[in-house]
C-alpha cells in the first residue's frame, strides 16, 4: 500500500504532537515524486519540492529535506563532538539518511563509527536519491543496517565516547529509543566523561517529550539539560536535543576553546559556530519548565 | 469582499516569500470564525484555531495568535529596553494589536509612549477579539489610530529613546517603513544613544529583507545588525529583529546588567531571560551572511 502521490499533489504533513486535535498541518507542493513505498518498518516517501529540495518522510512525519538538514545534522554532531574535543568512538543509533555519519567523519579526531539502523530500507532509498544527505560516508564506517539500536546497546562489548540518537519520534519503530532501558545501557557502553546527545522534539507541539525524556535521563546521568536547533521544516520554533552525561563541565565549555576545535578541525558550516553552539544552551522559560 | 471563511475550514496562509514559487504552505483548521472583513487599508480576519488559539490575519498573512504572541512581543520589546536601561519616551509604528503596547508599558522607566497605527480599524477588531493582547494597554497612551507612522516620523517635534516598528512585512501598507526615507527620519528623532528596532521578517524564506535593511540602515547608524527570535507561527524558523543605534556598546551589554535590569523591572517573561537576550545576537551563518 502506498500513498499514491502524484507531481501536482500537496503533501500535507500529519503533525505528531502531543496536543489533541491539533488543527495544523503544514503542506509541500510535490513537483517529483521519487520514492512511495513501504519497508518492512515503516512508509517511505521522497518527494521534490521547489523551496526544500528533496524531502524525506517516514510514516507521514517529515524526517529532512535538501534545503534545510544542515541545521539539525550540523548540531547534532558539532555541539557533542567540539563539546567533548576528543571523541575517538561514535555510535550513531538510527540516521539512516546518513547525514549524522556525513559530518561526524568530518573530526579528524575520530576513529570509529558505528552506525545502527533498524531500517535498512532508509539507508538504500536515502543512498540512492538524497546522496548529499550521506556524501559518500556510508563507505567509510561499520554500518549495521537491519540492526536493532535496543539491542545493539545492551549486547555490544564496544565502548563510545559519543552517542547520536538520529531517530524518529518516540511513536512507531523509534518509540523504545526514548525508554529507561535504552538510556541505561547507553550509560553502560560510554566511556569515562563520554555523552549521548539525542533527537528529542519541538517543545511548542510535543511538550511531553522535553517532560519525559528529563525524567528519564534524569536518574541515569549527573548531567542532563536540552539544547536547541532552528529546523524550518520542523515546524513549531525551537526543536530541543538531549544532552547528557556524567561529566558536568562538558556543556559550560568556554567560546575560545570551541573555537580552536572548531578551527583546527577545518569544519565549514553553515548553522554552526562556537557563539551559535553557547548560544543553544539559553533555551526560553516556557522550555526550560518543562525540564522540572 | 470578504474571504466568505467558515467554521471546519482550513485557513491556509499564502506565505510571503522572495523566494518564487515556494510550494508550501501553513494551514490552521478554523473553529470560530471572529472576524471577515475589510478596513479601508487591508483585509483582516480574526480566527479561533485549537492550538493556536485566536488568529489574527492582515492581507493573508499571520500577524499574531495568542499562543505564541509573547515570543515576538517580549523580544522586540524587552531585549531594546533591557539594552538601554533607562528608556523614556518611546514610538511605536504601527503594533495595532497592542502586544507591544502592553509590554513596553511593564517598564516603570518609560514615561512616555507614542503609538502611531495606520489602520485604526486593527486597533479596533483587536480591542473586541483579542483583549489579552493589549491587556488594557491602549488606555495609558497615546494612541494615534489612522496616523501614518512615515508622515509621523518625517513631521513630529518629539524625541525618542526607543523607536519600535511593528509593521507588516514590506508589501503592501507595510512598504514605506522599510525605505531610507524612513529609517533617516528615524535617526533625526532619537535621541542620543536612541536604539531603532523593527521586524525584519523570517530569512529562510525571505532572505531579501535582511540584505536590504543592512544596506539601507548601514549608511544611517554606526551599528546595525539583527537578532533572532523563534515564533511558531511565522514558519521558517529563525525570524530576524533588526537593530539599529549609534551606540554601539548597547548590544554587547553584560548579561549581569541585563538580570539587574531585569530584576528591577519585576517582569515576568516566557521567552525572554537575559541569557536569551544575549544568545538571540549569535545568529546561524546562513543569516549572518545575508548582512555583508
Amino acid at each position: 500500500m502506498t500513498m499514491g502521490l502524484k507531481v501536482g499533489d500537496f503533501y500535507e504533513e500529519r503533525l505528531y504532537t502531543d496536543l489533541l486535535d491539533a488543527g495544523y498541518a503544514q503542506k509541500f507542493e510535490v513537483t517529483r515524486v521519487l520514492e512511495d513505498t513501504r519497508t518492512d518498518f515503516q512508509e517511505i516517501i521522497i518527494f521534490e519540492n521547489p523551496t526544500f529540495g528533496k524531502v524525506l518522510v517516514l510514516d507521514g512525519i517529515i524526517q529532512t529535506t535538501e534545503a534545510d538538514e544542515f541545521v539539525y545534522h550540523e548540531m547534532l554532531t558539532h555541539v557533542p563532538l567540539l563539546a567533548h574535543g576528543n571523541v575517538r568512538d561514535v555510535l550513531i543509533i538510527g540516521g539512516g539518511d546518513g547525514g549524522i555519519l556525513r559530518e561526524v567523519l568530518r573530526h579528524k579526531t575520530v576513529e570509529k563509527v558505528v552506525m545502527v539502523e533498524l531500517d535498512g530500507g532508509v539507508v538504500d532509498h536515502c543512498k540512492k536519491h538524497l546522496p548529499s544527505l550521506n556524501g559518500g560516508a556510508f563507505d567509510d564506517s561499520v554500518v549495521s543496517a537491519d540492526d536493532d539500536g535496543i539491542k545493539y546497546v545492551r549486547e555490544t562489548a564496544n565502548r563510545f565516547d559519543l552517542i547520536i540518537v538520529d531517530s524518529t519520534d518516540p511513536i512507531g519503530p523509534g518509540e523504545v529509543l526514548f525508554t529507561d532501558e535504552f538510556y541505561n545501557s547507553c550509560k553502560a557502553i560510554l566511556k569515562e566523561g563520554g555523552l549521548l546527545a539525542t533527537q528529542n522534539g519541538v517543545p511548542f507541539f510535543q511538550p511531553d517529550e522535553v517532560k519525559t525524556a528529563s525524567k528519564r535521563l534524569g536518574p541515569v546521568f549527573s548531567d542532563v539539560t536540552f539544547y536547541g536547533a532552528v529546523v524550518p521544516s520542523y515546524i513549531g520554533g525551537i526543536m530541543t536535543l538531549a544532552w547528557a552525561t556524567d561529566n558536568d563541565s562538558l556543556k559550560d565549555i568556554a567560546e575560545f576553546v570551541l573555537t580552536e576545535r572548531y578551527v583546527a578541525a577545518g569544519l565549514k558550516t553553515k548553522y554552526y559556530t562556537p557563539a551559535v553552539h553557547r548560544a543553544a544552551f539559553a533555551l526560553p522559560p516556557f522550555i526550560t519548565n518543562l525540564m522540572k
